[in-house]
């Protein structure tokens, strides 16, 4: 399969890349040279779109949310998730369905906050389950046997040192098996689906 | 209590209206005449609390989708979810927070979507299911015994001349029904919660 993979260069991508290496990856992000994109923005990834050509998959694990005290919190601040994490991967599932060959998926990443609240993390507990809805709704019109997913992991053990304060007493999960969900997205038959990997 | 209603002119906010008349209710929306805002904007809705002074709830019953085939479905039309329904309630909770005194409430509007996707609900789904992640997350560090909740009704009896081609066999419910849920959400106990109508 030939798979666009967007935040290839991350913790999370990195071990993605990895898992589906027995296939052609394109590892794309803001500042990979081969395949540069910016998903905050429309022309860019039509840009990608058009570089990449047919695809037999899309994989996405990009995204900027905004963490911060319920008290403090900005409408400004909510719009971060909003339009990084949230319109970002909704954006190549849009764009994307028209560059996918029939019988394609789209993999989008979301996360545990959905599920667990966590504190400063009401912006991640929105965002996360509006990719969920996405997904759950853009599943049921994808035509052409195309599928779509999430993939919702706890938090990384590769970051339990930048994020772990915020996680007391979740179970991290090492990227390398996060992204076995990646591969069950891909190359399953399941649409529509949130994987869960805590 | 004195209570702030965004949105008491439409069919949903006219029936909450009804419901909470026991109560000192603030009927707020565009074309009010009284209280004026538009929750998309930051300053009208912070003009809106100078002006209603300490609140002991707020309710909304306001905010738009786009409804139309994920085929055609462009980042900007996915965005005016994101910017009117989804951020226009979340602004108001997050000024509204402010102005509530100790016990006060937030009360936000979802909607059946969020669980079962419809044709051409691809935005409403992901917009809906934010909403309720917002409200579980944010439940979580309201201070002072301040609670916030949401509510989410099948599609209304009244609106199924509107809508009701949208939702083929799904069993609508009369106004004055899904606004129980709102007076069980000022004046009960409990918080995070989605209250279902269907
Ligand atoms: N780390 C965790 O514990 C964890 C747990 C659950 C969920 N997640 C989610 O997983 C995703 C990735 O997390 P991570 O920790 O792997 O992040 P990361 O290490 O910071 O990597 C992010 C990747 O995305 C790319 N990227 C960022 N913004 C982009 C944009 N606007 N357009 C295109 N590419 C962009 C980055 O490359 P460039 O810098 O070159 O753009 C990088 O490759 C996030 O959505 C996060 O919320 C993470
Ligand atoms: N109707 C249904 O079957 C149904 C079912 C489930 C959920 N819902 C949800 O319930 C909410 C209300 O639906 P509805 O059918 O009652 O709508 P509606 O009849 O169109 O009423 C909308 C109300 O919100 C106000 N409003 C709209 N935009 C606003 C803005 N930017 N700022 C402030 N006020 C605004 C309107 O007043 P002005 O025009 O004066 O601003 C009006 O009072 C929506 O979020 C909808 O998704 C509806």
């Amino acid at each position: 399969m030939k798979i666009l993979l967007v935040g290839a260069s991350g913790t999370l991508g990195r071990a993605i890349a990895q898992t589906l290496s027995h296939h052609e990856v394109l590892a794309a992000g803001r500042s990979s040279a081969q395949y540069p994109v910016d998903i905050t923005d429309d022309a860019s990834v039509e840009a990608l779109l058009r570089k990449t050509g047919k695809l037999d998959a899309i994989v996405s694990a990009a995204g900027a949310l905004h963490f911060g005290p319920l008290s403090e919190m900005k409408p400004a601040d909510f719009a971060i998730g909003l339009n990084d994490k949230l319109l970002g991967q909704v954006r190549l599932a849009l764009l994307g369905q028209h560059h996918l060959s029939d019988g394609g998926s789209i993999t989008l990443t979301t996360g545990i906050v959905s599920a667990e609240p966590i504190r400063a993390g009401a912006n991640a507990s929105a965002v996360n389950r509006a990719i969920e809805g996405f997904v759950a709704g853009a599943a049921c019109e994808l035509p052409r046997g195309l599928r779509i997913n999430a993939v919702s992991p706890s938090v990384l053990s590769e970051s339990m040192d930048a994020y772990g304060a915020f996680f007391p007493g979740f179970e991290p999960v090492p990227a390398a098996r996060a992204a076995l969900a990646y591969r069950r997205s891909v190359e399953g038959v399941q649409s529509g689906r949130t994987f869960e990997v805590w």
